[in-house]
């Protein structure tokens, strides 16, 4: 088994320099605790709780930065894509493209993005069980691609809250697919604060070291210098200042987890 | 409270002569009910659970047979859309937009769907609060059009199994939006064939009693000639030949329900 | 089928004044609807949320009251038995034993509650599937006392929430018992108020007429003169000056819904 | 933090001999980990999906065999009560007394169980939130016995199945009282198998590594040297011989978990 890896970066695009300086910041915490990362931001936030919720900078700009981030760092860079027309498009700019949870069973978007050849990161759907993953990952699969990775972010469980279910990681790992668990969206409270999601932070290292001593691929977390004020996800993104120790606790329960 | 209203059809749209005749059993039921209805056919399934389910005849295809149904017969025909760009072709052809429930909360569908004019009829996500839909009838709303319907299907309990709260047909009635119930697909088994969803036809019936109990403005009902051999979500629909005495039951319970 | 039966009653017994009062009030509602009704009360709540809830006037007093009330009005009355031993004793004054929800798996107690020939209310556990009561009902079963009746009272759906599937009315009359609903514990949310559950008053009718379309056999209903100042489960209690409409309409869709 | 212990033992007790067979093969386990453990057996199962289920070997037999596994093996020892009336007998015999899941809001039992000064591991109702365990504490914390501990062991999920919630843990422990993982009924499924629960042996490890990386105090598996031919719970039981390759690993994140 390979060693954890690090999906980060902020839930929004907010600018290149703005990226940079939490790239610096992770780009530490993935150095002191030897853990290879990717960053991640979106351009465009496609399904916010309500139209006051701000969508974001826009897919030009927004893979300007990311471009501009991948080659100033030397690292991976993902974003999220909502149709299939984009799909060619963000597959220029960015390595992983990723498939939003509520859109993981849209046919025609899977196809389009596994024919640009790039890597794939599906969000398992809310509605979803994790045995249902292998036909999405087949839908992609069949254009050839098997550049997969497949991701747990929590299940519907009652009304505006999630539970993250650990056995979903081997279930999904069945595949024979990397499976990546999200931290930071599985402590949303989906629509819990009535024109905009809740979150519980606290519970990012909770959920995360419970994925890592099950043996994941890689973690997703979200992380803003000033969660609180953040454009979207503020609840539950971690600041950034705190990636650090979360991260050597995590590579430390990965190093037992994967051990002989 | 105007009495009830029946949107009925196949699942998928297969021929003209195909719909015409679910159309001719569907009129009868209707009237023998004194009910007013909806024709409702899919030119595209674009979340099948795997690739080998069957996607459908087309948009050309589906919108030339659906204006054909609406003419001979003289009611208002439904169709889903599923993308930002096919709202504008399909309104001309159609009188109400249907938006899934995978995609009820992708702003700019449901943006483009409000700015048609036409009448848009909106699924509950599976992994939505009720009340998280004045939300999504807001974002439509916004566009100036109010000609909006709210519809129930169920909401995630568990995996691969639905639950219809009969409490969310009063809630969602709070926006003052008419509220359906959709009985076909609240008895879905999500996912539980292994590549195509199960259902439960039998509870068809039960669901769509209580909801009319309830008060619901009108009851969506797919239905086929037969079921077991349809294109889709054969195990949740009604046979036609049995719809006639469904209705006249509900429309007895509506007007209990409704008088004074 | 039988026409609708109503159970109805204070959820404590609070004095035998107090009784008689609501018996009174439920009477006139039940004969103004032409509805055969039973009284019932508790002598004892053994599981409140905290040890800060009021837990009943004994053994000895409630049934003392229940036996009056029975008398007086010539009706059956109901009551809710915790353990064993109390089975024998509460069968001399009661007509029907009440299994509560939580303890509808003890076997110790379903034996001793079947031994005595008493008529026998199972309430279905939160935590059971409607098909598992049929393994309920076969160990009361067991003792040669079929005269069994199976409620429904919602299914746990997330953390303090409770969801009432309608299809549990159907697969539980497959056992040929008898099924009702109780549409006051149905709307609770359970320990939703830090020390003591909280409810939805407002959803009894709602859940009360979904379930009588279905075709339930009975309805259970908890009433009080001032539900807000009752000293237990206040928040879903209805008036019971409200009771009357609310059966009165219950009964019409009952015909309805039994009707030919 | 003080380190990992083990709760371990068969489901339920057959006889003295199997008892020290399987304590033999714990212990081994348990002093290659460098683990503190606690013998647990029932003996009495009180609440089968059916009555074809066996109940045990009973009371005074049980008991007999606890306390001389208790004095052969120098470890504490667990069993489970059913009523109020067993709790100071069974306390004379062991050492700490375990509230059923069910039963765990039966105010007497708790009460009972807390006056006989006893240790007590109260399992949580798979019906209540994490939160709703602080009412349970205070009813037994009421008696002046504070010796306390709080067990998850999954959540009502659907029908027929259980879901285990990591951040359960930690909102238990601001209680102040340990916190345990029960990885063996955490992966029953109840009810699933028609007159029995069916059961996920093979994510006992999964559950119990991510519970162990959160931090929990306990981990308690069940094991049995032929889990197919137990009693009960053979589904989810781990095999004995399996069992010290597990501990060892636990003990492993453990460490980590709980390391500077």
């Amino acid at each position: 088994d390979a060693p954890l890896a690090l999906i980060a970066g902020p839930c929004q695009l907010e600018s290149l320099e703005h990226a940079r300086m939490l790239a610096e910041k992770i780009a530490a915490a993935a150095e002191a605790a030897r853990t290879p990362w990717v960053f991640k931001g979106s351009f465009d936030k496609a399904n916010r709780s309500s139209l006051s919720g701000k969508r974001g900078i826009g897919m030009e700009a927004g893979l300007s930065i990311l471009s501009q981030i991948g080659t100033e760092f030397g690292v991976p860079v993902l974003t999220d894509i909502h149709t299939a027309e984009q799909c060619a498009t963000v597959a220029q700019a960015v390595d992983i493209l990723q498939i939003p949870a509520f859109l993981s069973r849209q046919t025609d978007l899977l196809l389009a993005a596994g024919e640009t050849g790039a890597a794939i990161n599906v969000k398992k759907g809310q509605f979803l069980a994790p045995w249902d993953m292998a036909n999405v990952a087949d839908k992609i699969a069949s254009t050839g691609n098997e550049r997969l990775l497949l991701c747990e972010r929590g299940a519907s469980f009652g009304y505006n809250m999630l539970v993250s279910d650990m056995r979903a990681l081997p279930i999904m790992a069945e595949t024979g697919y990397p499976v990546l668990f999200d931290a930071t969206h599985s402590v949303q409270l989906p629509g819990g604060q009535g024109t905009s999601s809740g979150g519980q932070r606290q519970y990012v290292p909770t959920l995360a070291r419970a994925a890592v001593a099950v043996g994941c691929a890689a973690v997703f977390i979200e992380t803003h210098e000033d969660p609180d004020n953040a454009p979207s996800d503020g609840p539950n993104m971690v600041p950034v200042d705190q990636l650090g120790a979360l991260l050597t606790k995590l590579r430390a329960i990965d190093e037992v987890a994967k051990g002989a």
